[in-house]
């Protein structure tokens, strides 16, 4: 079964948005067992709506559409759907409905344009939509099944988790699709597919293998496709078993989670409480922490210092060793993760202090130089890294690090 | 002139990465004049490559490829590109020498799979890669330019920049394209589409308008297409002054600009100094202000008060109140964002309290319930908020809010 995402709008085309949508509904399909054959992003004009609808009407069964639902003037999607699938627009009651009650809060009356949105096309079933304005629209057309959804991400993934990837899983049997994803971190790419060679060699017609680097680690990413999910699964494992003789301990996990998804796991299962002290990282370390939904179990709290005085004055580190070693120095950083572990009172803290650039940098310490310590119960580690010119990228980096070096620490005191 | 993007790799059709690339390239093109036509994500198999290939070589003058030029077996578009244009593969001593220097410090030695990495078509121009080890090839075939780069963002953005967008401007005069974006915060988009109707309807054939809806606030975006720059931009900026008596004090500002971004500028004017104090906003706000460079400028730290015990030993909160109300109360956030103002030494700070959510909500204090308070040399203000149940959201609408509000602070006292 061929499956196409099209996702319509003049923002993604200047890059004004990020299509973020294409990456979430192929993730919750694919874990359905269903594949995702193409994605494809076009202008909200009429003749390019009405190109891709034709084309994908040959090439696809299913074609998953969002955006150019809303009720501005620059959203046609629903009156080109209407001139494609030849039909009328019908005023809907239910629909009328859900808006009058989604609004109820938010304006002090039903204006013409929302009014407007309650009209559909006559020849397709309406699936109603209640956290937003626009209905989905399910059409069938000479074998393919169209479905037209709101771009709003919110709306879209209240819609395919709801109500259509059920009706396409109920409709259609598919093939069983399964991923595991190995984490493997501070191995080049080249370098690590040569110590794969033979492995890679080895594996089984129907385990594929990817691999996906980012700052600091790739995602080795292996995929098996079948019929029977369990026979599926253990010859998964037993390839997966056949890799920590080879990489060792540059593995850092098994699921394709962050390396702050890994250290919250490991502090809740262990009852472990954190801080950080951060001045290049900025807050970013405890902003990706307290993303994670019942963070606060584990974490404390952060001092971001920024200028000198809160360093010293908050997180008690010494006048005269920032003077002689300067912020950006191991002497200072161990301090700031000691200060903060005291002040914060928590079992573990990590600090960050370097030049994220653009500017800052010295021939001693040119931009990307970072120190990095944590400290935990059994004293204090640190060590200086060299990232590079981009500043965002030696914040993301720095904070990898960081997280690297704490899941080091945690797992030797624990033995 | 038709330009295509075309993306390449499983990852981005399972969901395992969002493409980013393509929106990049989109924004690069249209500064310089150029419109992407489409964006096709295809998986990276010998079949789906080559009818991109055939499928885009109808349509389209320009089409961008990137992606699949990895050391790696599953990186096949190099091999395939060669079926396609019927090239032999040949060594290329210049490719060699930028992987050899490339490697230098990372690896001790050469391998073969990076060996094979300096093998090029022999029919394409090689356009050399200083900051990766697989080289950018430019085709040319029955009329259509193929550019073939690597799916890396860094060593993708450094070869659009330094070498593919002027070889493109260089050989195909294109007409200009001119966006301006106008920041509407705290309106919904149908209540905006309807105050803007007659102004909409008025405005000339050669302006086109877009509503972008995000949280808290609406980006309208502007477009005006032509052949004299300067004419378009005077157009632009007359339909932009009608604005004002329309939306009055709701345009947050006039480019496509974050907010956090509109206060950096403000408070660098002003040379004034910033300070946070964050409990369920937990970092973001020092985060998204330390991702700008030369945030050192305007920002001292901030404290990021997860644990009460912080809020009252490093913020001055006193216990009593904190006891009586409540952390997320109007008395708790405001001590916050006073005693922030205070231990951190900066002109102005915001502090953040609330449920972020999904656990913690109470009848009386559901999901989503936010205190927000600004803290300056003439007082202190505070607001509650009702956001909804989704944590990052409430995260990204708090940090939105706050910035919201301490920028109308600011404003009032200098005035």
């Amino acid at each position: 079964m061929k499956i196409e995402i099209v996702t319509i709008g003049d923002e993604l085309l200047i890059g004004q948005v990020v299509d973020t949508n294409s990456a979430w509904i192929g993730k919750q399909f694919n874990n359905s067992g269903f594949e995702i054959n193409r994605i494809t992003s076009v202008k909200d004009t009429e003749a390019e709506i009405l190109n891709i609808l034709k084309e994908t009407s040959r090439r696809a069964d299913v074609v998953l559409l969002t955006g150019g639902l809303g009720p501005t003037k620059d959203d046609i999607t629903k009156v080109t759907m209407c001139k494609f699938f030849g039909a009328k627009l019908v005023f809907n009651d239910e629909v009328f409905e859900d808006i009058k009650i989604l609004l109820k809060d938010r304006v002090s009356s039903i204006n013409e344009l929302n009014k407007q949105q309650a009209m559909v096309p006559d020849n397709c079933t309406v699936i109603r939509n209640p956290v937003g304005t626009a209905p989905v629209m399910w059409f069938e057309h000479g074998g393919t099944i169209f479905v037209s959804m709101p771009g709003v991400p919110s709306e879209m993934k209240h819609a395919v988790e709801g109500n259509i990837l059920p009706r396409l899983i109920s409709r259609f049997k598919s093939s069983e699709i399964i991923h595991k994803t190995v984490l493997i971190h501070n191995i080049p790419e080249a370098v690590l597919a040569e110590m794969l060679e033979f492995w890679e060699n080895a594996l089984p017609e129907f385990i594929s293998v990817a691999y996906l680097p980012s700052p600091g680690r790739i995602r080795l990413r292996l995929t098996a496709k079948g019929q029977n999910k369990r026979e599926l699964e253990s010859s998964l494992q037993k390839v997966i078993d056949q890799l920590y003789p080879i990489v060792g301990e540059a593995i850092l996990g098994y699921d394709d989670v962050s390396t702050v998804k890994i250290i919250f796991d490991l502090f809740i299962k262990n009852k472990l409480t954190l801080a950080t002290a951060e001045s290049c990282t900025g807050g970013n370390i405890a902003h990706q922490i307290t993303l994670i939904p019942g963070s606060s179990n584990i974490f404390k709290g952060s001092v971001v210092a920024y200028h000198n005085h809160i360093k010293t004055g908050m997180l008690g580190v010494d006048e005269r060793t920032l003077e002689k070693n300067g912020a950006v120095s191991k002497e200072v950083v161990e301090q700031m993760a000691l200060g903060a572990k005291k002040s914060l009172k928590s079992d573990y803290a990590m600090a960050t202090s370097g030049i994220a650039g653009p500017g800052g940098g010295s021939e001693l310490k040119p931009v990307g130089t970072v120190w990095i310590a944590v400290a935990g119960p059994n004293g204090v580690i640190s060590n200086q890294f060299k990232f590079g010119h981009i500043r965002e990228r030696n914040i993301i980096r720095s904070t990898e690090k960081a997280l690297v070096m704490l899941k080091h620490m945690v797992e030797k005191d624990l033995v």
